[in-house]
């Protein structure tokens, strides 16, 4: 590989000679070889850099304090990033400083080098028209754009891949609910027989959980919505121009189509990330939800002869290497694994969230990382999920039938009518004989045929809250 | 000990003779030997269950299925648990059947029982004029109650501990920033000095902190006040009259005066405890913010010799056994250690959250168990924290001061007036040769000693968002 | 209350008249009220701080820095403490200065007072005979006290409860194991039918599940073995006579029975509290596999009709306060949400672990509570899960045959005759049209009948491994 | 691009037509959207399975159930898979079948098309020479392969990426323990000045810890060492020929370098993965070690002017943006934000493993996904904050003499002379009144000057455990 000498405060660097990025972010290349190329900075984060920079840029300028051709300059080369031509520049991973220096400067080198280019210079001239640091980070410092690019990819990936991924699957599970309202099938309660409810009711519950799930998280996105840009090193603002922070954020806004804000309080949002914390929980939340229903699914569609077996889910992939004609509930189990994931995940950021110090928290990448991951592995889970599992389901009716018929737990309807004490007598009598609660009833002189005929009928058992 | 026999559907039980409670509760306590006394039911479940039973008592009598007479006696017994005067008759641990039945039943047996000695019986008697079952659980079941009185106990928690204590150490530190604003000090990231902000600003952070958490704990408490009581069994309400489950909502509403309402969707709230973990979720990112805050708290007043020493705390007692002087900071640690143990039982409750089955959640005792907890202690550490610590906060000037006056990051400054790899050569050159700025910057005739003095001033530097 | 005044290096106290507690100690109560009754530190700590000044006391006086007198009344007390007739005098709570000082002051102070009053004085006397950190504390400091007696009480605890609770449970299932080595079920994966082995084998996984865990459980005992005592103030030893180290860990290890060693590097012990970690990391392997078990148990025995149903297991309360007779799995759900619980603890315990800095950890109060808890919970569910439900688990024949039958997972055994695929065809065309895996078999012409019985034998299909 | 039709038991697929993969392959690409290409089931697992696979082939030859030239050329397609020549053939996600299933047949298929291929078949033959089920996968099924691989991958990233780098940091971190033997240095506990103790102490605690966290990883490495191989589906055995279970575990052995066994009992290997979650539990320990050693490091390097700064580390890179000539820990940064993804990571194992279900666990890709990670990120991360900062690491004596001339901790070396309770007057009033402990000691009458020479020497009060 041919190399070019890039220099930094520090002295020079060998750059490979195509690349636009410069001395710092070969230096973080060098001196943090961690996890390989599966745990580079997200793409995300880049992108969120792009418009960060170019909204600084452009309010540079408006208020005065940068040319405006240098401004347009770096926002084309942001234009170029934001289109997906530059992804192969940012080679950093997450595991670097943990305020994302290193990748800020690797956004300030390869915009500054770029623009260079683009204004008809050579990456080999030593010089070049634009300073990483006194123009493409002018009136910024990593220490509130790493945070404002957490924010923003965080809340993008958020509002445009886990809520509508989520909403998706709701909206399918309410229609099956409604599609299933009529279809009376045993409850289920410690895992045991229990009273009988509709199969669209036990739905219904699912859908209530989602509903629930994104209002937590929307309730988030307020926090997730203010920016840090603006405090500069420590908060203060230090090298900005008056009016620079809101009307940064305003461009951002502008530019991602997402509602920010500035931060009402910079300190806390260069020294804490309790909004990413905040979001993240609100996803944990979520996946303690979809671990409940992915749950409940595979194992009321268990079987086909041998367990619940009162759903039927779609029939994908072969699911043996060696058991032929196997189905497996597989959608549910990659769903779980999700779930599983972002609880884990949930700690990291957790732990990362409570370790700042100062005016300064730095497991910054970590915990930007670890909620892009999390948000978009529910996102397409649950959309996986759906198309591929939710909208197939089926009651299995011959099976649902046969448990109703079978249930001991009908027997809750005699209750207000004979107690629950010789109700319970008329169970245990079934059960330990094996026959039906009819029988056992009547052998036991509590109550006429007639009166089991009135008082146990499973459809009415289900009906006060239809 | 001296015993009576008490029945239940299974049989006879021994039970100590002077006790109010019956079969049910005595198999538990013979059947669950787990984790001792301190591991018991908390109180609290106790007394939300009691403003529970006598809502729904006066519920139905009200609807019409029960004699306003055994209503108003059950009332008496609840108030009696109320006031504090049957705590010793829930020996139950937390560690029972998943459903809190056994508690439920606990709490029916004891009321029934008491009920029938202030109605003039004996608990000798066979025969007793309140039912547990048929009359203290009337248009009940456990998977209703217990999640019922979940929601009632934590939401007080919540509302009359966690909150306050909160707010009150959110209100001192406000006043700590307000006193502190003018104090210009060296800021810190990564641990290393920075450019210069105000002691009130760094407080500011603390604050933005907790009213963020406070918001975000706020925001879980719609989903919190939902109550499943009508549910009954599998979420059906089948065995309540009509209109039960949103009178008995506002009972329980007016007994407790919190403004609790009945749950839209019953399946949800028997089957899953979302909303348990969502407010779990919000204490545990106050306990991330907590953790922040006592630790700078601690490090800035480390020392008193050899530290950062820039605050002054409370000496509240010897801090060492054998280093005779010794002053810590105790509530700081005492703080985290509490932030330490939310952060992990979050993760408890997440796992118990994620693995209800079908029609009901049977992790509801170790959930609530472990809200209780953290929510308790959460609000009391924050009042521990700031009646001993918080309160006394003072900045140690001299300390202060000297860091400021040593810092070569004022060096920052510099940067929009001859650029950054300019400025830092000034502090490298300072730093290498241990002079200060001022020298450095002459030395490399980069700029004169009064431009120095007129664009170096540390209170500037902190000016643009106070 | 009568008060009686203490003094200590801060000035005066008011101290409960009858309590014989110091200064130090009520300082703690009155800084702390942190959490309530149910806080307090473990009386475990307090027993092991017992063993560890008697052990001290001894040692000093052996070493010459101690009179022998001094000693043994020392020990005297020590001796009260661990037949617990000074169990009301420990009242400071978990939430303290994360040292423990306070609590091993609160011991200092009691055993100083009770050795006075033991001696004929009076605890009205200014001056005490024996001094509580002068003596009772002598050749000590809280640093390498408190983790001492964090390491007896855990190791005693793991010893003495968790490992025979798991032992016990373990030998209960691998009788059922042999007994049920002859119970030909099918299997299940993904919950779906599969191939066919026996009951005994599935029990048989179980049994090197906790053979598993119990290994890794004792393979931490080494480091938990190993004591801090001996390190005074920052592992130094300061303040220590030589050969103290040694001897003292001798006279624990025989005063309490159990294995204890100096630890090599007392840097380690104080500052860092990794042995904790690694027990509790084990404890939490355990809590993973009981979950599965419990699980497992409570899903085989699901029903009494509409579920697997494949288990019998005890009944042992009614389940249900409104279905009258409900049996559940309840000491399974016990089991589980202990798991939980553990799953969560252990979380708790590794940002304890994580968080020490210089010389002391100081989560060593909030650390060693939840290993103590962790232990305790997880033996006492073990055995109340044994005694309670595995030992009377049997299998419910019918059920096991029925499902056996019906099983399409049975082709699996004609892989090796016909190919993958063909058996993939008679699978699919026996499920899809309700049929046996014979009739299928045959009507594709693919095998005899002849073929199909001697090749398809779910007997067989157990065999190679037993 | 082009396709081809490839067919499973399901029906025809097209699949590209230049890769090797098959039907069902292409099925799960098709249905598992979800993460993108940063979350592909990671390589190690696919070089995992060419070592079994082609161990399995050369089983089934030697033990008569498969020609030799089948197995030979199945051998010579996982040579190349292990040279790297086919990596872009593994398209899956670690978000699919629970069991791993698509992967296996992933290999499956990849190996019989290649095999078909070499041997000179085109990929477009309908009939393929080499059978993905029938032959390579023969003796085998998804449900001992995958937990077989995971063994394989993760036993092998432990033990030669995770051990050999904490060694390497444990050996730089022994070479400095024994370099600053001699420097005496002030003690910190509580964060607050405390007695005197040397650098190289201070740094054998961290060696301690790291060798205890070795030791704790390698006692997990035997459960490790069992490999799932031989039980097929549900662990009994099934399809494989005498002996084969020992006889493949030996070849695996044999072509990894590591010393596999054949499980004890299969039925455990499947069903659970309690081997993973203890591996990460040591890991997790090892974290938590690594976090409190990195923290020290960058608080004891803190400064330069205004922090602790006894410590000089590396300077690696500018340090900010904004503020010039600034210089981090960074390396510090990198290492503990990877213990905290380790941390929430080990909850991930955590939850998956306690999840399993009857013979199988569906958790396997998510498990194995998050070993690898942790156990390279670890491994990485200490040769990176080996090589980069530990290496460098020299104590700043002006620093470190400063703090320890002015500490007052220093009069603990007076109790055994004067009593607790003097010692901490002198303290006292040398604080309050800012002198020497010295000056004060004098003013009290306490102690004579040349006492306090004689008794009072740093370096002695750090000696009796050198």
């Amino acid at each position: 590989m041919e190399y070019r000498i890039e220099k930094d405060t520090m002295g020079p660097v060998e750059v490979p000679a195509d690349k636009y990025w410069g001395a710092q972010t070969q230096r973080s290349v060098n001196n943090f070889k961690i996890g390989g190329s599966r745990q580079q900075m997200p793409l995300e984060i880049v992108h969120a850099f792009a418009i960060l920079k170019k909204s600084a840029a452009l309010t540079n300028a408006e208020l005065g304090v940068m040319d405006q051709e240098k401004a347009d300059i770096i926002a084309t080369v942001c234009d170029e990033i934001l289109e997906g031509k530059l992804d192969d520049q940012f080679p950093l991973v997450v595991w670097q400083t943990g305020s994302g220096t290193q990748s800020n400067m690797n956004v300030n080198e390869v915009v500054a080098y770029r623009a260079h280019v683009l204004s008809g210079g050579s990456l080999q001239d030593e010089k070049k028209k634009i300073h990483p640091n006194d123009d493409v980070n002018k009136s910024q410092s990593s220490n509130d754009t790493f945070p404002t690019a957490m924010h923003i990819a965080a809340y993008k990936m958020v509002a445009e891949t886990t809520l509508p991924g989520v909403q998706k699957l709701r909206d399918t599970l309410k229609a099956k609910s409604e599609a299933f309202m009529d279809v009376v099938k045993i409850g289920r309660t410690h895992f045991m027989d229990a009273t009988p409810l509709t199969l669209g009711q036990e739905f219904s519950g699912y859908v209530a959980q989602l509903d629930h799930a994104m209002r937590a998280i929307k309730n988030t996105l307020p926090h997730l919505s203010e920016l840090a840009l603006g405090g500069t090193a420590v908060g203060t603002g230090l090298n900005t121009p008056k009016g620079y922070a809101e009307l940064v954020a305003a461009k951002i806004a502008h530019f991602s189509g997402n509602p920010f804000v500035t931060a009402p309080n910079k300190f806390e949002s260069l020294a804490a990330h309790d909004a990413i914390v905040e979001t993240h929980g609100a996803l944990k939340q979520l996946a303690v939800s979809l671990m409940k229903i992915a749950n409940d699914i595979r194992m009321l569609s268990s079987g086909p002869r041998s367990g619940i077996g009162e759903l039927l889910i779609p029939e994908n992939e072969p699911g043996s290497s060696i058991m032929p004609g196997k189905v497996n509930p597989t959608q549910a189990e990659a769903l779980t694994m999700v779930c599983a994931q972002v609880i884990g995940n949930d700690t990291a950021v957790s732990v990362g969230g409570a370790n700042g110090h100062f005016e300064l928290n730095v497991f910054k990448p970590m915990m930007v990382n670890n909620l892009l991951i999390s948000a978009r592995l529910l996102g397409d889970a649950c959309v996986s999920f759906n198309d591929n599992c939710a909208i197939g389901i089926e009651p299995n009716k011959p099976f649902i039938q046969r448990h109703l018929e079978n249930s001991l737990m009908l027997v809750t309807a005699l209750n207000t009518h004979i107690g629950y004490e010789n109700a319970a007598k008329i169970a245990k009598k079934a059960h330990k004989e094996g026959t039906s609660l009819r029988e056992a009833a009547i052998a036991l002189e509590l109550l006429s045929s007639e009166q089991f005929d009135e008082w146990v009928k499973p459809e009415d058992m289900t009906g006060s809250l239809k």
